[in-house]
């Protein structure tokens, strides 16, 4: 039996299509498919499955908050291309002991979100689904073609930027998974896991700014995602660990599980904050783009011709591309 | 812990949500989504989920086949509009043991059919789903406004029309349970339920004809499917079990396995074939078209005044809305 990577499958299948279509601008191999329509504009597409168990545990995940995150999860896909979300469809697989009660905060979450994006619930399917959970979510964006925000174009000279603090969402989890929900102290980081916020006011005004050259969001942690833009793009990274913004939170709590901040930071995953490259000459720029949005960014280091991910940590330099958890069948 | 049936959850999600788009033409509640965009045209969505041990059964499934009818089960939702399916999206869920060469298959198989209908894959999302194979995809058509077919356009005086053969696809469900699979007369009805064909041609034909009022699929049985139509247009229909179009296959089948064949046909779904009204007058041109797209339909009954189906055999009526097997959670 020949062993393969999660994120490797969608890409073969991809391959293994010959086929495209005149409308189609992008198809797989970005946070979203890209397909022009009248006007100069596009709809985007993204479709993102989490299953119990798997992506998301009850023990301890508050259906409203479960029905809020896998909205969000989707949606940060479209803010990721800098698109505005509008349509969503939801296919629900429920387990053979699912109480109203449940189904229906879980809901209710989700419809929260839409409508906090101003965005319509479409269509669904709701499926008996066995032993776990399932949400299986599509949705759909629009914004101007010459807008839109490709992994594929970092160049070299670029600088990298993320928003937000990274690591959060991953000490969260861990948090959640040892019983510490409860203390205030930790409740920023329990949030950034079970609740976590799209940035898609930022992504859409990046994209309108035409001050930025590729984006993403950082959901399997910035080592691996910053991989697939130098993938795409054809470029390596270089980013400066002392650059990483890490929230006061995360440092206290780090410290008490004894957990690395920077491995949180940067293999962790799940804070859907974005990762975008800039021309330098941008900077100033965006550090006003960035106060009228409200949300931090951070410059964490460069675009580099190459092929990896390098990090230098206390003088030392060492290869990060695609570091992280990733299931493998 | 209160019950709940499957087909009135997403009804139920719909009906918590006030928001609705200029755009959108229709939401939740038909086989498809609807959505305006330029040139008279619009966009269909739906989604459909697919789960192991609920909706397929791999002791008797091959890979290819399954990978065919997931594909055709969403496209056949387009078809029953009278649209033109464009694009697909992919989430699967993988359980812990699942062979490189079983996936290859099934996706070789699902790619076919998108090749088929001239469709392109353009997203995914492949997640690890611990005990069963999970589907869910989304598929995306296209087609003029002013002919998209509803299912709430059905008038008292028209008359029910079907295409194909109804039953087909649950006796050979059956036939597959009971190992009959690789029987050589037995072939047809088993192909229906392992690799059904969606009407997307006769969906469109029907569609740009402006003959028809009401269409949808039969995915649920013809009892469930015009109950459909009737609530969604207000009126009620009248079944001839005569009239019904029985394969020759299905009618040795059923005395073989000692089942009622017009059980199989109006109560057993997956057929995919397609139910649509139509005035009385356009009787002949609909036989016309059904002859130049190489596909035989029947008149199966009417459209009256009232709210259920009412089937009538041997001289007798009884009311069969929403007759079928239902997953009730």
């Amino acid at each position: 039996m020949e062993h393969f990577a999660e994120r490797n499958i969608i890409a073969a299948i991809a391959r293994q299509q010959a086929r495209t279509a005149a409308d189609l601008v992008r198809g797989i191999g970005d946070d979203c498919a890209v397909v022009r329509k009248a006007g100069g504009l596009v709809d985007l597409w993204t479709t993102d499955a989490l299953v119990e168990g798997v992506h998301f545990d009850l023990a301890w995940h508050p259906p409203e908050l479960l029905g809020r995150k896998a909205a969000s999860v989707n949606i940060s896909d479209i803010g990721a291309m800098g698109g505005r979300p509008r349509f969503a469809l939801l296919a629900l697989g429920l387990p053979a002991a699912c109480p109203k009660e449940f189904l229906d905060k879980m809901v209710a979450g989700f419809l929260d979100v839409l409508a906090e994006h101003d965005m319509v619930l479409v269509g669904g399917d709701t499926v008996y689904a066995g032993e776990r959970l399932l949400l299986s979510i599509t949705v759909c964006g629009e914004m101007a073609e010459k807008q839109v925000c490709y992994r594929s174009a970092a160049r070299p000279g670029d600088l990298v930027w993320v928003s937000g603090c990274l690591g959060n969402a991953a000490c969260g989890l861990e948090l959640c998974r040892q019983g510490w929900q409860g203390q205030e102290e930790y409740a920023l980081l329990c949030r950034a896991h079970l609740d976590p916020q799209p940035q898609v006011r930022l992504g859409r005004m990046l994209a309108e700014s035409g001050l930025i050259h590729a984006m993403m969001d950082i959901s399997d942690g910035l080592a691996t995602d910053l991989a697939h833009i130098c993938q795409g793009s054809g470029v390596g990274a270089e980013i400066m660990a002392e650059e990483v913004p890490l929230a006061g939170e995360l440092q206290k709590a780090a410290a008490a599980l004894q957990l690395s901040t920077m491995q949180l930071a940067l293999q962790g995953g799940e804070d859907y904050q974005l990762v975008f490259t800039s021309p330098a000459q941008n900077s100033g720029p965006l550090r006003n783009l960035s106060q009228e949005a409200g949300v931090d960014i951070a410059c964490v280091g460069r675009i580099v011709a190459g092929a990896q991910v390098m990090l230098r940590q206390d003088g030392e330099w060492r290869d990060i591309s695609f570091q992280g958890y990733e299931h493998r069948f």
